[in-house]
């Protein structure tokens, strides 16, 4: 830890702000980031009613009237100051955090849609990528962004042979984006079985369930800055077309799915 | 085709009603559909407002009012036929169709905010699956569906080795969330280069693209019936455990990632 304070942000997308174990997990996660010297942000999506969609409406001053193209609009707006309050908001938090966790449930093998529409709505064109700020040359090059994710399904399910896949490649588009802003992206911390652990497992066998998760968590945080982050390849790796150069470090989940 | 009617429903997800191209493929979809004697529904999901977000306000009555869990809910109100009322539109319409069409453009590897919480409160706990109706035990096995989605980077870098990365793969969550409520879910249609198009090619070089997208997409609907579904493991294929049993044949997808 350096001198400088550290500072994070908790992205919260769980519609159950108490009682939920995702809210306890975020409330987990800003408790033991603040014992280790951080200072906290907490983006409760649901508690302050973040709009997930990217519409028209957003923009006062549009730079095509007719057509509604929200790259281009998030690119006018960007390049006029102009982004939305609450983007620009939750812009300016991720500009002050060293570390990003998005705190989520997965559903349909994806985050909730309000998450979904804060990656739409806040990773903006503009705003923080452009054609050439991008990957290992992004914005928040040089931070860190974990997913904390919860299923349903026990882990069993979730293996290359499992019934739900791979839990890697599932969370590879979510973890991809934020390569994509620029992050060191963490391996994602997942802690499964959480929903049907209460529909169909008794209650000491749920409660040492989650127990076990939370400590797993804390352990995670408590060397979060050592952490090797997840291998991804950069622009040096690329060709004109976006392909690998031949001998070139791969993504390390899509080469894993080479035909 | 059959003497009785089919029915298929357009499900449509962009922010520009008119002047995209996804709202353009969303006619022409329904267009080329009648033309071959079915009978078209649409969801155009920013038009008639569709919220997205799965929260304890949608319901009036809850089995457990100190805690929201989204599952516990929808299968409570399902049990009592209180779905909420644009949910149950939405039910009704899928229950009507031989042929599901989701009509999107890809955003940050995955569906707009809007169709990702189409999933989330339609697709529910009770109203479309149980733990014993599911996958080739699903509600709506028999029924057809197809993925139509627009991307704005090429081709080239859709591939394994290219830089946004496999497009199988990442289409694979919601494919299978579609196999997973009992769909044929047919290979995905995608016109690749739609939005980079406007910005980097030349005005002839887009119409030219987007008019092969537009052939191609006429091309698989006429064919949409004697299209081969992609292959999914069933309830057959795996153990106790959720794992594939040796020799079963596993999801084509995640097969090729294996270790």
């Amino acid at each position: 830890m350096s001198d400088v304070t550290p500072r994070a942000v908790v992205v919260l997308a769980h519609p159950e702000p108490d009682a939920s174990f995702n809210a306890h997990l975020a409330r987990l996660t800003a408790r033991t980031l603040v014992e280790r010297g951080y200072e906290v942000e907490t983006s409760d999506l649901y508690a302050t009613g973040f709009d997930p969609l990217e519409a028209p409406e957003h923009y006062a001053v549009r730079h095509d009237p007719d057509c509604f193209r929200p790259q281009t609009e998030q690119r006018h707006a960007a390049d006029a100051g102009r982004a939305p309050d609450d983007v620009q908001a939750e812009i300016d938090k991720l500009d002050r955090a060293d570390l990003l966790v998005l705190q989520y449930p997965m559903w349909w093998y994806q985050p909730p849609a309000i998450l979904k529409g804060w990656l739409d709505r806040v990773l903006t064109y503009g705003g923080t990528y452009t054609s050439r700020m991008r990957y290992d040359r992004g914005r928040y090059r040089g931070r860190r962004a974990l997913l904390s994710v919860t299923t349903g399904g026990p882990q069993e399910t979730f293996a290359y042979n499992g019934r739900n896949g791979d839990i890697d490649l599932l969370l590879w588009p979510m973890c991809f984006s934020l390569y994509f802003v620029g992050y060191a992206v963490l391996p994602p911390f997942v802690a499964f079985g959480v929903e049907s652990g209460v529909l169909y497992s008794d209650a000491d066998a749920v409660r040492a369930r989650l127990a076990g998760h939370e400590a797993a968590l804390v352990e995670r945080l408590r060397t979060i800055e050592a952490t090797e982050p997840m291998a991804f390849s950069g622009w040096e790796d690329w060709d004109e077309d976006g392909r690998l150069i031949p001998g070139a470090p791969g993504h390390t989940q899509f080469m894993r799915a080479r035909p």
